[in-house]
């Protein structure tokens, strides 16, 4: 009898070149050249932003259904609303960068106070319009900076200024707002669980709210940045006046432009860790704490994959039920050391001679899989080092 | 009570970037990040071409005389003999690409006929000079094909043509020779051992022969490979003549342009394969046979690694001791994964980014330190995985 080894394959997509799944079946391919017969359990997984919904989709053996929605800059897109296979609510995921997104807003338009989320409103609806019960929105990549103002608006929800007439689209215009009137919601909105998945060091308001932090990167000039910053400010004081809730520094409040602050505070979304989100929607407890092995991947390994992105909260969990986890990764960039940290055991990059960033996005699917068989084997070198690295070596690591 | 990893740490150089004795320290320090207790055992190793001396006095403690000695073009050259420290009888390297390599020929003057391996002759009368009783020969790099005839002169053997006279020197001449005159060699060489550390692939003459298999690179046009290789044919039956040796297609011969052939010939040199010396040199079965790991490396780890090159006879060997074996390398290039049918467990590469080949010769030492340690790290979390492993997949890997 013999117990064959169980790995997780758990890895995000590397943003230039392969989705999350086509990174898992490349990982799993090197695997299996090196443990034909390990059990595989592959979960690709996403951050809320660009393709997430079609991953969810794919992995869950759901389905996307495409629609046409007012874009940021009001032409029209269309979006894929995944319906999520699987037991449990029918549940839709709405990813609010194919609605909103940064890259649906063409480089000479590129000002976050005029952009909306209008569209994000109307793939909700969509999902309510397919007797979703649950609906989760994933933030990330947003092009917007319009509180959700523009979403909720879809809704129903009126947003008016002084003289009591509906405002403009877009953030600039929530300097002015003096009332917001949810009475008119589309009624289905109660019985349905609605789910922010975010990032929850994103907020709303101040020093690090989001237009501060994130206008610049979305086309806003200093002075704009600052007319964003006083309209979220005045947004958040109309929030808390409908809800009762103070959403100014509330983790995720800032999610896509303030979105999971309109949606929380107008809606009764809940904000929630995109990585949370996945946990609970995967079974990762579940399945990480079955498995010999984690393997994980990231476009890039650096500084930041342990701040809040998919490797490092894949190793996070890992490290809780003492599973050893290694990551791979397309380029190792700088501070990449520092994600033995979070309990990234091992990583390694997937560049076997010197090439260009082009060659390399070109080639990633088979560099990954090589990638994978050159670690596994160095993984499998281990396994027949034991008896001296019990003694020494291996326990006088840090974890 | 804890036993420490054994670690033999035993690569050639990096042949553009890194010396063995470089590649070898920035291993160890890849190593040490990981396995701080383990006990290193480093052998650089050398392929007896440029570089080897060097290495081979450092490695044993030695040291290096400059000796000026006549280039392959006539020009001086500045060589250096190394002598080897350690025990035994006082023993030195000639480094004939160091005399007579195929560098010291300018690119306007390669023709293989015409150079001239008389340094080398001299090299070998420096070491008499210092009291040597054992003469190691590193061959490869070479730039010559005069099967020896000019180190021969160098050390008083007369090769004269029909009416008697002295042959000018290079390969060309050797097909008007009629007679090989040992008698006036210097008489210390009798009482000294002489060894050719070679590639046995090489040999003197036939379609293999070194003047039609290297010819072409040393510059050779194809009517010169001609002249070239009924020169050697000629010159293999002066051999005969006088040792009594047919050497034509022994192995070795053919070794630096049919250096091996004449010193064997004429001196009674051993033809041995540079790895089998550097096997004695640095008693590389004791070493291997005692560690837990053995980690070799160059700077392309390809098909060609498997044939003769430094990582794969340490694999080989290896695998004589049951002792697993890894491979760092600059480059993956083409047919790397053959390496495991010589008994290279696992490889891997250095590159952690998208880069130049300029870029990565330029930073290989940092690179292949921080490379050593991914490795290391992947193969501490093989030997958690142990109990796993053990029962299925491990074993079954092919070997």
């Amino acid at each position: 009898m013999t117990t064959p080894l169980r790995l997780v394959i758990a890895p995000s997509g590397f943003k230039e070149s392969l989705s999350a799944e086509a990174v898992a079946d490349a990982i799993a391919t090197g695997v299996r050249r090196v443990a034909p017969t390990a059990l595989l359990d592959t979960v690709p997984l996403v951050d809320g932003g660009e393709g997430s919904a079609r991953t969810l989709a794919e992995s869950t053996g759901g389905k996307l259904v495409p629609v046409t929605v007012t874009g940021p800059v009001s032409a029209p897109v269309t979006a894929p609303l995944a319906l999520l296979g699987g037991p449990g609510p029918r549940t839709a995921v709405v990813e609010m960068a194919a609605a909103a997104g940064l890259r649906l807003v063409p480089a000479d338009q590129r000002d976050p106070g005029r952009t909306t989320t209008y569209g994000v409103g109307e793939l909700i609806r969509s999902a309510l319009d397919l007797g979703c019960a649950r609906i989760l929105i994933g933030c990330g990549d947003s092009g917007t900076c319009d509180g959700g103002a523009g979403a909720l608006t879809a809704l129903g929800a009126r947003i008016t200024g002084r003289n009591g007439s509906p405002l403009p689209l877009g953030g600039y215009a929530l300097k002015d707002a003096t009332a917001l009137d949810t009475s008119r919601l589309d009624p289905r909105l109660r019985d349905t669980e609605l789910i922010v998945a975010c990032n929850p060091c994103n907020v709303l308001t101040g020093d690090c709210g989001v237009a501060t932090v994130f206008g610049p990167q979305k086309g806003a000039t200093p002075a704009q940045v600052d007319a964003l910053a006083a309209a979220m400010s005045r947004w958040a004081d109309l929030l808390e006046t409908s809800s009762g809730l103070d959403l100014r520094l509330a983790p995720g409040s800032g999610a896509s432009g303030g979105l999971g602050a309109g949606l929380a505070g107008a809606l009764g979304a809940k904000l929630r860790s995109r990585f949370e989100v996945l946990l609970d929607q995967f079974d990762l407890n579940a399945r990480i704490s079955a498995a010999d092995l984690v393997i994980t991947a990231e476009g890039t390994i650096d500084a930041q994959t342990v701040r809040g992105k998919v490797p490092g909260e894949v190793a996070r969990l890992a490290k809780r039920h003492h599973v050893p986890v290694i990551a791979l990764a397309g380029t190792i960039g700088a501070g990449a050391e520092t994600t033995r940290s979070a309990g990234i055991d091992a990583f390694s990059g997937i560049l076997a001679t010197p090439s260009t960033l082009a060659d390399a996005i070109r080639d990633a699917d088979a560099l990954l899989t090589d990638a994978t068989e050159r670690a596994l084997r160095l993984i499998m070198v281990g396994t027949h080092l034991t008896p001296a690295a019990e003694h020494a070596d291996a326990r006088g690591l840090p974890a």
